[in-house]
């Protein structure tokens, strides 16, 4: 099994997220993580989706994906040359005795103290996935009592442009 | 026109997404951000769905959601009581000559500068809405070349769980 990030630019309009859910759902395929937010260009859309499966399902899956008529592009983001992050709520059982260990271990991870309850702490953190599981880790012992995260977004790295990215569809 | 943040507990299986999305785009309501990702449960992922109308249609919406069986529960996220962020990374054009001015303004924001090439600077932020939007407005004279975004994820403050939350659907 290999995880793929795929990189789609969109068409901006209704209906596209339901057209590539289905086609996922209908074959089969493993969605690992799914984001689609808007981009500089107000006629497009960008979809990062994460997935995993052998070699020749990934290989099928970005075939599919580049023949719905809602997509402009299609590019797989290697983690080499790429930045790939995603960002976490982590609401965390923590009372006023144990509280300065949470904040200890948010501290080395960076990550942000969002809100505090007598009972529980809320902490948000971004990274890439590995970092992202090893805070959920290190939490351990304190009861994690809600999590809520975006699934990953990501961009390749050096200057290459969104102009670039719509046009190599086109050719 | 109204902006409502709903938070929603659903199964954790395929073709979830595929019935969420197609349910807005075949009454054809409007999806401004949708994320999905796990949670502490195996059993169910967290889905945080951003939708504007009028109200008629808003409260159309929800219940139309809470009727899908894969739905095991849906809350409201009032701005008020909740916390909502997003994560986005934006390529700028960016030469040795202006670089300072971006990572001046990154500085500001709390922004990490992420990538750099000899034309251009990758950077990452988090937060809510209105403080993206600012960002991306001060940036202004710096071309934009790519924009990512994961849409917005969130949680509600206090110490509210995820028992509670299936709880309260399964009664």
């Amino acid at each position: 099994m290999k995880k793929k990030v795929f990189s789609l630019l969109v068409d901006n309009q209704a209906g596209v997220l339901s057209r590539v859910a289905g086609l996922f759902s209908r074959r089969g395929y493993n969605i690992d993580s799914l984001t689609v937010g808007e981009t500089e260009d107000p006629a497009f859309s960008r979809m990062t989706i994460v997935t995993s499966g052998e070699e020749d399902v990934l290989e099928q899956i970005e075939k599919q994906l580049g023949k719905l008529i809602d997509v402009a592009s299609i590019r797989v983001l290697p983690a080499e040359s790429s930045v790939a992050r995603e960002l976490i709520l982590i609401k965390v059982s923590a009372t006023a005795a144990d509280r300065q260990e949470v904040i200890a271990v948010a501290d080395i991870f960076r990550a942000k103290i969002v809100d505090v309850s007598e009972t529980s702490l809320m902490i948000e953190l971004t990274g890439n996935q590995s970092k992202l599981e090893a805070f959920i880790g290190l939490l351990g012992r304190h009861r994690i009592r809600q999590l809520a995260r975006t699934g990953i977004t990501g961009l390749s790295r050096g200057s290459f442009d969104e102009a670039e990215e719509a046009g190599n569809a086109a050719q």
